[in-house]
């Protein structure tokens, strides 16, 4: 038997464009001489729909694509993710589901068990757990399909579910098992997947064909990667990361399991790699092509300059180097420089006047006030108003270029350098935003070595180093990934050897500095714990606040 | 025997502020004579803590809580929700459970078995659903503890879950329901809180004591109007909406059952209380006292400004009028009327001067271009940068003026009105907003008529109007109504009645901005559908759109 697995970029909403690219997929599969072909969770709709999924309305535009995709399953069969109405009145309306379809019919649907709801899943918002599993016989073959979360319940210390829907559906004795997941990116994610999809092959000696979606969903990254596991436990084939795939294999040879090929993870790779295929299906799948955001000559609107660059090609990306009367000469030759090295359009508009103009109107009501949190404020939203006036006029839209760090702290200004439509490295810390900008040069210098050398500054104040405000960003670092991804406790972290006093500040900064993150842009998401969707904190609370 | 009900206004972490609460609430019900006191849902932690709970030093906080609790059962038996740890390795880590203390010790814990993941609520994204049901016997009498939701499976056509806990535990025979809840505020929902406790008590035969959550949480607002229903169906009593109250009850009375009392409902009232409570809680759980807002003359800011000096008193309400070349004089005279009616301080600075250094500093980029969104933007921008201004320099929280109307169809400027650290009326249609003005002036014109009766207009360039690029505002709100509240399909509402074009348009509108609704402030939620954290799409889609 051959089974093609199709790792294709979906759409939200886009039915029609789903449609027609599963179509194509499938001739392809059948080209390929395959039996099967499946395809990844919730692929008519795409994923994640979230609240479009309480619309009869969306749901039956499903349900039509999944007949339409039915009357193409001739001489071939195909698995599909789509939603699917519950019948029973009790619980909730819909299931997760994974469609059989062969001989031009709905042949058999197998309902998702396994509802993650935690970080930025919200599965059991919508959908009803399977309480039934069976498995479908298709030319002689006997297939278990699961979806996603389904196989993720074993070798696990800790469970999150009482149930585990394999266990159920190995005593019909499969031959195979189809996956049809939807698993977002983070950049331990690729090896953990195999881990688990290994630990299944161990637990029920059968082959696993995963199948994950490929390409970004606003905030959230799908970096394909799916899996053909033997067996004997070897890696059969890893599909490429980040890009679309459909290809073929016999089960007779995966079985036999001689064959073992896995890619290689450096992190920072996979972060650059994914960050690029986030800016570009932002862009893509809204209909827009053209990026502007302000050069500061720091690292940070660098990095997102370089990544913008690739993603989009360097004749849509502009950028904007705006000193004020505190930046220094190497801010804008540096900034000059790299736009030079990246061939795109810069314009160099000062604020001073601006700045000047807003001093003057507000003299009289600032009297005797003194230089403070309020001017250097009105520096970065002057430069905020000019990049969104240049969007407003050309049509490009603002990148945010703010990093995890700044973002964790509210170091960082409202309504100013945290405009954007696109928080593109808000879920980097700055130390691996040094290590980025080091990837990035590693094939030659497209970021001016000073960027990546000189100590890191606002430029809102004379001399303004971010370590007036700030500790060391190794140190800052450590202190906010103890807290953040593994959401350790101040006590916790102090054990750990970090400075009590520091770590009480910290904390505090983070958690009184909700209501700046809850205002940011949708941050593309590359670790375990972003902020965002992912993240779900009270503004008014009084929690090491 | 006598049981107290304890609507409080709890503080999301703050367990020391709500033991204290909760330690002279039961020495004021021991005055009163009771035997046991019910506090409300998570009242040890506050409700919604969100994801605080993935930290186990906040469960630690709240188990220490409960023990402090504990200590004080004495002579008198307390009820009080809080998270526990669940201690089977399968499934999530907690469970959100009543807690039964008396001779001071925990004597029975019952966890809430049907966990709300819907709208804004997240529950089984940290709870594991009760899967056992006792009930506790305390000076003789037999007592069901149920949380929130597990008494509303029932008396619905299309109930969410597949089990109800009362008919478990009404098997063991309890003399009457305890109900320990926090839900939330809509206009709608005190009347369905009644029908939902009287279809239990009508099912149960037996007395029901609700104890309802009051006070604001961020966006949250809990209306208190705690029930204690007698057998026969009657009411005996609703406790005051937004208003702590603690009351002790005669259970014998309660059975009589010769009393009935319950309170008017007016939409209009009911929505200004909700949200007066509403910015009072997020200043003062904040530790803030001080707010601005930008005054244009029109309904909304008029509206919000009044809603501000009722909530923290006129002292603390600041607001700048800032006239454009484009603004008619009475928009500036009907401002400054009204700041004089709430004796509220104004100050009036044009923006003409900051629009034009933007002009000249503009102006060779801009070279050829003709007036439009950019300049249009320029000036909301310059005035959300101003009250900015003012806000980092005196420390007055800008409120956001923005209506459900205009956010829904993102008429506003991103960083310009659509500025600010709390939506007040942002889940208020402009209908609505005219309606509540109308019930303000109840009293007296405290609004100016001519803000009520003029016809809108951002006044961004000459002789604008609303209507010039929005349908008028009965007609639009229709139909984002049934979009929004009802998610009703473009076809449903057209058979409604409304225009099909307008209909496409209109919902285009919506999904295209949800962009902007992203990087919106916490908005006050007062209908059963606010936009924010119960309303969860996708910015890069293709419904609709």
């Amino acid at each position: 038997m051959q089974i093609a697995i199709a790792q294709l970029n979906f759409h939200i909403g886009n039915f029609e464009g789903n449609l027609q690219k599963m179509l194509t997929a499938v001739e392809e599969a059948k080209t390929q001489g395959a039996d099967i072909i499946c395809f990844s969770e919730l692929a008519t709709c795409g994923y994640p729909p979230r609240d479009f999924l309480e619309f009869e309305d969306f749901i039956e535009l499903a349900e039509k694509t999944v007949q339409d995709l039915a009357k193409a399953a001739k001489e071939i069969a195909i698995v599909v993710g789509s939603p699917s109405k519950n019948p029973v009145v009790e619980g909730k309306d819909l299931f997760n589901s994974a469609y059989f379809l062969a001989n031009g019919e709905i042949k058999f649907v197998q309902h998702k068990a396994l509802l993650p709801t935690y970080d930025i899943f919200d599965e059991y918002r919508y959908f009803e757990p399977a309480n039934t599993f069976d498995i479908i016989e298709y030319k002689g073959k006997r297939i278990a399909l699961t979806v996603c979360e389904d196989i993720w319940n074993i070798g696990n210390e800790n469970p999150l579910y009482t149930i585990c829907p394999m266990d159920e559906m190995i005593a019909k004795k499969p031959d195979f098992i189809l996956n049809l997941s939807a698993s977002p990116f983070s950049f331990t994610h690729a090896a953990e997947r195999l881990r688990i999809v290994r630990a299944n092959v161990e637990r029920y000696h059968i082959p696993l064909f995963y199948v994950n979606h490929v390409g970004a969903q606003t905030e959230l990254i799908f970096d394909g990667g799916s899996i053909v596991m033997s067996p004997n436990g070897k890696t059969f084939e890893e599909l490429p990361y980040f890009e679309e795939a459909i290809k073929t294999y016999s089960l007779e040879e995966v079985i036999k399991g001689d064959q073992q090929q896995e890619q290689e993870k450096p992190k920072m790779q996979l972060i650059h790699d994914a960050l690029v295929i986030g800016i570009r299906d932002y862009f893509q799948k809204l209909g827009l092509k053209k990026v502007i955001l302000g050069l500061s000559g720091g690292i940070d609107s660098a990095v997102v300059a370089v990544l913008a660059a690739r993603a989009l090609g360097p004749e849509n990306v502009r950028v904007l180097l705006m000193p004020s009367q505190f930046s220094s000469d190497h801010s804008v030759n540096d900034a000059k420089e790299l736009a030079q090295n990246l061939n795109i359009q810069y314009d160099i508009i000062p604020i001073q006047g601006i700045y000047e103009s807003y001093e003057s109107t507000l003299k009289q009501h600032f009297w005797a006030t003194k230089f403070g949190i309020a001017e250097e404020n009105l520096q970065a939203r002057s430069r905020g108003m000019l990049l969104m006036a240049f969007s407003n006029k050309f049509g490009n839209i603002l990148l945010n270029t703010s990093n995890k760090s700044e973002m964790a702290v509210g170091y960082g200004t409202l309504y100013g350098d945290m405009c954007g439509g696109l928080s593109v490295i808000g879920d980097v810390y700055k130390t691996e935003v040094f290590e980025l900008a080091r990837y990035m040069n590693k094939d030659g210098e497209v970021i001016p070595e000073n960027i990546i050398t000189k100590p890191p500054s606002a430029e809102l104040r004379p001399d303004q180093k971010d370590t007036d405000s700030l500790p060391e960003y190794d140190e800052l670092d450590k202190i906010l990934f103890e807290y953040i991804e593994n959401r350790k406790s101040p006590q916790d972290i102090i054990e750990m050897g970090a400075d009590e006093k520091l770590v009480r500040r910290v904390l505090r900064l983070v958690n009184i500095n909700e209501f700046k993150r809850y205002q940011t842009a949708p941050v593309l998401r590359v670790s375990s714990k972003a902020f965002g969707m992912g993240r779900r904190m009270p503004i008014v609370g009084k929690y090491l606040s």
